[in-house]
């Protein structure tokens, strides 16, 4: 069935009984879910987290490549993201769908299947959102969060002489994009990986917590790219910083499959979602095991260069760096 | 200078800057405004509000028709209705911007001149959002709110025997919609209040505070049309609705104008943004002149046809009523 046939508020019943089913429809803090003309829930942390992304068909994903299912996925995770890397945890997410009249519900159903799946992974509840016709795609979420113990990862905290840290790999999401979009066959372990990595990353909610209960306090999730993101850090808490290329976290499989462009994936690819984050050497030493996930240090915190990232070989020259992460707009984004 | 000159990243400076010049930028709670992952703010009322609302290009809207200025105030005023529907304060904003990249730079701050015009007439800070390259405009504002004293106007409260009214005046924006539409020339007031009514429409922000501090407990406003609307109420409440048509405040020069569609236009013309309401003959009795608004009562809640809406004329005889408002993909809206 189409959403033309079956309309707005028959899809929002569909959607909402599907949400209730999975235990993402209510809360003991949540008074009015989906339904209403706004959500309602009682708080208690006192600080509050709102955060949104947007994802639009033929800039962020194509039809055909992505399924509904990872769609949603990729969508939520992208705002869980940015809840991660303010030390949050996420509570509530209204979503927004355009949608064309002949969308099958199933597809709009398949989406909610992505987005429930990660959702479940956390206590975090669906309660509203508006849907409307579009004559393409765009999906949409604002979540809302809280901070724990009233403590914050921020971009504007970096200090002199912080180490520059990140999570996980950098580059596996842009290699699976490269992979999808040259139509690169790779091995099945590789292939596995790299769809993975671009189209159901984690976000590292629980490493977010874990980085702020230890003590630190700057930190950006992965989405523009390593350079761009810590640029922002360097921008914001008027910094400069150092990365040393040959320490950048990137996984084996990726060196392996693109042994040209793998440290141009792992500098500049988005939608790693990985955590980049900046502290002294005694808090990055005591994080010991983040969550299980691989905590690898890449630079430091410098005065020169203020607001700029300085790249550097393993024999300490200077790396000449235009392209400086993904800008919606100045940068070319393959599809 | 085009969005695509200035970049994603350029465009946020800009529009953030803007925002803290009108003041809106900042509150006493507002711990991290626009340029980091997420919002940040303190809460202290125990209710919170969400609902967001999107306009789509050639959907909800044609560039050429309604001035980017108008567009911005539309945008958040369509969400301010849904807080004021609900009967609390606006606090946050997040405001997400999908842009062809040559979209004017210029069109962008218009779009936020009439955002920052509505937004200053409350106190509401513009916390953030997403800006994304995107085939056509998208416009999309997610707003956070309080309710007061922990009371709520919600759909589903309404009581047998309540009494069944509106604030102002019903149809107007409609009647603006055809007169654009079809390109009928109108006296010079008539057009203004037309116009006014349909791209700068007022959200009863304290209209809906006003009917919660008199004791009035269900309410929607008429975003969808009246039937339409007041069905969402008969069915979250499991009661029937009578409607003496010969009631509904139509604006004399909307009856003047449009002789033969006013009441149509007025039963199901979309985007009043009034409140409808229902509570017991004393409350509305006691409500007076609600801040300025006129106040019409135009039916009652009734055991019958559970769900419905029954319209009748002068005479008491039911009108055939198939029309049930606007629904994205049910419904053919005129652009």
């Amino acid at each position: 069935m189409k959403v033309s046939e079956i309309g707005e508020f028959g899809l929002i019943d569909l959607l909402a009984k599907k949400v209730g089913e999975a235990g993402l429809g209510s809360s003991d803090k949540l008074v009015i879910g989906i339904g209403d003309d706004a959500a309602v829930w009682r708080t208690d942390a006192s600080l509050q987290l709102c955060t949104t992304d947007t994802l639009v068909q033929d800039v962020d994903f194509v039809l055909g490549t992505i399924t509904w299912q990872e769609m949603g996925w990729k969508l939520l995770a992208a705002n869980l993201s940015d809840i991660a890397a303010m030390g949050g945890a996420p509570q509530y997410a209204e979503v927004t769908l355009g949608l064309p009249g002949d969308t099958e519900v199933e597809n709009v159903l398949s989406l909610y299947q992505g987005i429930i799946a990660l959702g479940a992974e956390f206590p975090l509840c669906v309660v509203g959102g508006d849907i409307t016709r579009a004559p393409l795609v765009i999906l949409s979420v604002t979540l809302l969060g809280v901070a724990t113990d009233d403590k914050l990862l921020t971009r504007s905290s970096a200090q002199l002489g912080d180490l520059i840290a990140v999570t996980g790999h950098l580059g596996s999401s842009a290699a699976g994009l490269e992979m999808l979009t040259s139509g690169l066959k790779l091995d099945k372990e590789t292939t596995s990986l790299l769809r993975e990595a671009h189209f159901r990353p984690q976000p590292r909610i629980k490493e977010g917590q874990s980085l702020v209960a230890h003590g630190v306090k700057a930190a950006i999730d992965i989405s523009d790219g390593l350079v761009g993101d810590l640029t922002h850090i360097c921008e914001a808490s008027h910094v400069g910083a150092r990365v040393h290329t040959e320490k950048l976290p990137v996984h084996p499989l990726v060196r392996d499959a693109f042994k040209q462009d793998y440290l141009n994936m792992a500098l500049s690819g988005g939608e790693d979602f990985e955590l980049l984050f900046t502290a002294p050497r005694t808090v990055i030493d005591g994080l010991g095991n983040l969550s299980g996930t691989p905590v690898t240090v890449i630079g430091e915190v410098v005065a020169d260069n203020p607001g700029r990232v300085t790249l550097l070989d393993d024999e300490g020259n200077t790396l000449e760096w235009t392209k400086k992460g993904w800008d919606h707009f100045s940068a070319k984004k393959p599809l």
